[in-house]
């Protein structure tokens, strides 16, 4: 698709008049060449001068801040218009005809379904009812259990064991909005990278990037029925117990402990040796490892005190 | 089954000697001619004159409310007495002789499983795993990812989106209780209508109504393992954030926003444009949208002065 | 494997110069001659002295507590040399060459995958992508509705129906943990029993026991999206609402109803006949059955009044 056809599709306005094959969507920051970014939130301001980017869709008031050599595609509402766009530079359930790589000592049950373009390392047990999509990588000594599901270009590492029904790699949760309240989805044509010796328990969701990865770190364990949003990043040697939840964007640093139906809002980042007590709700990065509980958060400490005091209001 | 059958199993009073085929069960408003029905709550007293039913379960002091051509049942007990008959209408998993009718232009991969009955529209994907229940109706360019179940019934409108291991229709979670504490099934006869344009994530459950229908409007956005309860309506241009949930007959206006975890309880009615933050609980309806939090809910700026006033407690 | 070998693979000293061939781990307490035990948590020291296993691994200072006959194999880090060991008393995904035994009138669609040793009785149905594991024992008239999984050992009675996505028996939560940080898991080797007349919604997680097994008594009724750990022991006639959870080892009496989103903690006792309201968080074992609220918990009555004076505080 070329610049010129992408601002006739939107019918938004291109400042340049040389012509750009482009190749595909990404953030300012990551954008290569030939690639098209977008500046909906001004925090991001700074990254302009400094993009890839060979186009950026954003306001006329900011156009000036691009490098002379990236077009300015001008819009009110980039980030309505990435959406409309990024539908057509999603990639297709199936894209490859190369016949799936398997490993030496597979198993390999018979009603698995392993995309074309899929590779699947020694060692691996692939069970009923498991869908591998197009270009994943699985690693060694790998587990699926029935019923898993990797969507396409995901990556698991070495001794990784995926319990029943979890499901990695699904669309993350982005949608713009229009003025009339429709919401339009923001194709999420990144990945989930799933490092060494991970378990994840069952019915478990962690949703692909929207660009980029979502990241589970080397060690983590992830119980049961936990969602962990798009763009995330799980530390080394985490634990997230059963019924917990990640936004979008969220870091959890190495050895974080999250109890039962803790949940995090998104963008935040926790720091590494945190302990989230059972049902705590998190609405502030965390910087300083420690007990926290409650919603909202606070110490654990102050938590009990708190409770001690509401208590005391009810004599 | 006749009614004299019908009261011979129930082992219950019958006032009419008129004799009916019986051909289902249904709600004083819906009930059709040959269908019978029940008085379970007498907040529905007043349907009772106006029911098209032919025969209604239901207490003796009440049984001289009801229309002449209607035939009484008499139990104390009318709810579970229904809960006894539901299996006798229940529908069958299999019932249908037809041949799967699918549209053109759809990759249906080979371990899905359609049942006879099932219509699918054009350019759909039904990938490795799903079930497609009898009768379930699918429009067109619908996609259904690996491991996703439509019971039977449901209709699923175009351009439709369900990430992998989403339940649509399954049954309700409702029953009778007898004295001696045990649970007696109600059979969930009803389905689940999701109109166009709805992007589902990963699994998700979705409950079939007791009778009639559970509705997801055109547009709405619903986030990874959320749980919608039987009988519910969603309206138009909804955003449900993963982890939240729907208690049975709940009915949410268009374009409400629902937080990470959220809830509400049972019957209610949620305002249009309302906004629920992450976590709140719903206990009661709300008659005019606006941004609400915590559990009990209240408006959102009064949850931050009272978390504010709480925080004073503990100096 | 032998107790020295054992001794060698752990590089910790055993007392004992007997040799015994151990064939499995388990509890001081359930531990029969040939099986090896473990002394973690000094709240189990009493049982030392009445254990039939043959071999304990346990600290040093404990060793002199055993029965003369039992070997002591000595660690200040009993627990992580257990879950050391306990990968090599895993059970496999498939351990029988017998053929699965199906009872009379099944239909068992042509995608599901019953692995060998497992038994299906009378009058089941056993729907598109399930998986029912070695050694798995199914009763009469189950229905196990589109892509349930069964792990292996697990029984299920006669009469009870799941629905879509649930699984059963995947491996409970646990692990053992490093001086560094590391995460070590315990394989769980026990089992899931569901007794008759239960019903479970869709999606929902039952983990297996690590010793012994998980129980969901006779008529029980569970919902949707539900977590029930390790260890637990669900009574009679209980009934679980959709998003709820119990950690580990925890026992409800039968009779007990949990909200939708409630929670308890691992290792507690609910009372019969006790009623947790939607989202209860219980932190303590509740001895005496009524209506309970909250988070911390508290008598519903309790947590209404607490209500009002916190809205008191806001004027």
């Amino acid at each position: 698709m070329t610049l010129s056809e992408i601002a006739k599709l939107l019918n938004i306005e291109c400042t340049s008049t040389h012509e750009y094959e482009i190749t595909g969507i990404n953030t300012l920051k990551d954008a290569q060449k030939g690639e098209i970014s977008f500046l909906s939130d001004s925090k991001y301001e700074k990254e302009l001068s400094a993009t890839s980017a060979s186009a950026v869709i954003l306001p006329a008031a900011k156009a000036h801040l691009l490098p002379n050599n990236v077009a300015a595609l001008v819009s009110e509402e980039p980030y309505l218009m990435v959406a409309h766009l990024s539908k057509y530079f999603a990639k297709p359930i199936q894209s490859s005809s190369i016949t799936p790589i398997i490993g030496n000592e597979c198993t390999i049950y018979p009603t698995a379904h392993i995309e074309n373009g899929a590779k699947i390392g020694s060692g691996c047990t692939i069970m009923s009812g498991v869908y591998v999509g197009a270009d994943a990588v699985i690693g060694d000594n790998v587990i699926l259990y029935p019923n898993v599901s990797v969507y396409r270009d995901c990556v698991i590492g070495n001794n990784v064991m995926i319990h029943s029904g979890t499901v990695v790699g699904s669309d993350g949760f982005g949608y713009a909005h229009t003025k009339m309240g429709e919401h339009v989805k923001l194709y999420q044509n990144g990945n989930v990278i799933i490092e060494d010796d991970v378990e994840i328990g069952s019915n478990t969701t962690i949703d692909c990037a929207v660009f980029g990865s979502t990241v589970i770190k080397k060690g983590s364990k992830i119980d049961n029925l936990i969602q962990i949003g798009h763009n995330c990043i799980v530390g080394e040697h985490c634990i997230m117990v059963s019924q917990s939840g990640l936004a979008g964007s969220t870091i959890l640093g190495r050895n974080v402990v999250m109890g039962g139906q803790s949940a995090t809002a998104g963008h935040l980042s926790i720091a590494p040796f945190t302990t989230l007590a059972a049902r705590s709700g998190v609405t502030k990065s965390i910087i300083k490892g420690g007990v926290y509980s409650g919603f909202p958060l606070m110490e654990h400490k102050l938590w009990l005190k708190l409770q001690a005091k509401l208590a005391k209001i009810l004599q």
